[in-house]
């Protein structure tokens, strides 16, 4: 018989709630190129990116869902796979992706820089790009083109949370190869609360009947596991997004505190386009005490704030003209992520 | 002071719960676009499409969502554009829209089909569509390019349902001036609950503390003043989408007998792509009772399944040559419509 816990703890959650159907061969393949990017000496970014689902009825036509379009990840992921790392892209079915997302159908539909050229001999007409589209198009077929031939991007889908908390917990397994040589960038918009399966509506839930009721359970804290147990030397990025600014960096050091990781990027709901804060424990040559010190107080983490003008969004400028944050935000990164894989050598 | 009514109206919904701020400038292009159709007696079919969402938060992290990528609407919507109908798409931001819909970013990525030539005279080289898929290309952007220069398609976007509530209304309203020559196909998957204005969180609900409980109201059921006041000539067509079999023709049927409107068409979740009912009033030569009255017993309908071969997805075959249950749903209103508009001839 099936005791609900009061709280889940990861391992409850992962003894009672299902893995989804195609985990086995989404494992396989990311153990694949897991094994490729080490002989090739790359090194690995694990990015996530979008909202996760929570479905309120097994037959799932009801959802509790996160904003999230996935630009942040989308973007971020283009801008590590230039700098040379393979990425694994993580992501919620539709949500943005990265080269295609600078054709979104609703606000750059690519059926509109398409024209019909009638044919000269009788023949079919031939399609072409309008000129004045050609160039940003072939920035970005270029490196989509090759991205793909170089095999250094690897996609993966998710769509509820608990899709995403098993996928996390074999990628992030099967990372562990790669040692420091593996970078997570936790840009998905996850749910803090499920339904477990057990308390799940098998059919859709009818109205007619009054007011609606759910009850959620909290999510278990899952950077825990993922740092302690997962993937011990992996350089974790986690997000904390707020939508009241008091909270903000509290929330953000209080994440370190508790799971002890590298960095946490805050960002507030409505500037993090042109404003993100990197929270992280202050370095050793800062700081006598060790970062792995778990009753830190507030002045042993260091803030780093990072900004961009606010873009002309008048639309006169190209859209690969303007500065995306997260071109700052990935070479920030690459520089911590560099010292971090240093400072094992000098230590060991 | 604000008093929370037991049960929403649709008349105390739209007094208590504020319109979208674009609300006034849709209307208006949709006065305008009416007006042409009218001008230049076309029909015209407002489509809505895709789910609603109910926000939990005034500054939204979290909200509650309905299941669906808007294919039927999208898909029809074609479907009746090329039947020579206006169409006013009405559908959910980012869902699948017309024409654009056979080139998702997932299934069908259109950057997979363009190829780089390279220049051979030194110059730029040249983007062009890869062979194998030109002929599709082709069809589908020489429709997309006929229905821009003809202006027969008018886009709108909704995301919550409130933006849905307040769009329909006034669309409904703007098309009264076509009498029955406007009909209503409402293909959105829109929420029965939401949760009022006054009782949202304004910043993001936190966690930590515990289980989450959401409490929400019922949505007025809007089809009840659509059918009796807004528009009181449209043809108006509902959908119903169940996963318990049984529950199906009932709530269908109690849908017409509530609203007393033309046709329900009633879907299956996991069959709703291969097989759909058509349940209405049975039409006044076989009945002798008006089809106005308002106790109509179950055997006053009647029952119209339409059923397509379920395709082959082995992948052998192009995407252009699938059929769709959306070409047989449209050409049945089609006659259904015509129909409508010739009784009115004939009793007038």
């Amino acid at each position: 018989m099936y005791t609900e816990p009061t709280t889940f703890s990861a391992e409850a959650y992962f003894a009672s709630q299902p893995p989804p159907p195609t985990l086995q061969h989404d494992i396989e393949r990311v153990r694949e190129f897991a094994k490729r990017q080490v002989q090739e000496g790359r090194k690995v970014v694990l990015v996530t990116s979008g909202g996760t689902t929570v479905p309120l009825e097994l037959n799932v036509v009801r959802f509790l869902d996160n904003f999230s379009a996935g630009t942040r990840g989308a973007t971020s992921a283009e801008y590590f796979l230039k700098a040379g790392y393979a990425v694994i892209f993580m992501h919620r079915q539709f949500s943005l992706q990265p080269f295609s997302r600078h054709y979104s159908h609703s606000t750059n539909p690519f059926l509109d820089f398409l024209d019909i050229e009638p044919s000269k001999d009788g023949n079919t007409p031939v399609i072409s790009v309008t000129p004045s589209k050609r160039s940003d198009l072939l920035e970005v077929l270029t490196m989509y083109k090759d991205v793909h031939n170089a095999g250094t991007l690897h996609t993966l889908t998710f769509v509820t949370v608990d899709d995403y908390l098993w996928l996390l917990r074999a990628v992030s397994q099967e990372l562990s190869v790669l040692g420091r040589k593996a970078m997570f960038y936790l840009a998905a918009a996850v749910s803090d609360f499920f339904l477990p399966r057990q308390r799940m509506s098998e059919h859709k839930i009818q109205s007619g009947k009054g007011r609606l009721s759910i009850e959620m359970d909290q999510v278990p804290k899952i950077l825990k596991p993922l740092v302690d147990e997962w993937t011990k030397d992996g350089y974790i990025v986690s997000f904390k997004l707020e939508t009241d600014d008091n909270l903000l960096l509290p929330k953000a050091k209080a994440a370190l505190k508790r799971y002890g990781h590298q960095v946490v990027i805050g960002n507030d709901l409505h500037r993090r386009k042109y404003e993100v804060v990197f929270v992280s424990p202050k370095s050793p040559s800062s700081n006598t005490s060790s970062s792995s010190t778990t009753d830190q107080s507030d002045d042993q983490f260091e803030e780093y704030w990072l900004r961009i003008p606010i873009p002309d969004t008048s639309g006169n400028v190209s859209p690969h003209q303007v500065k995306e944050i997260e071109e700052d935000i990935v070479a920030e990164l690459l520089k911590r992520h560099s010292a971090w894989i240093d400072q094992a050598k000098t230590t060991s």
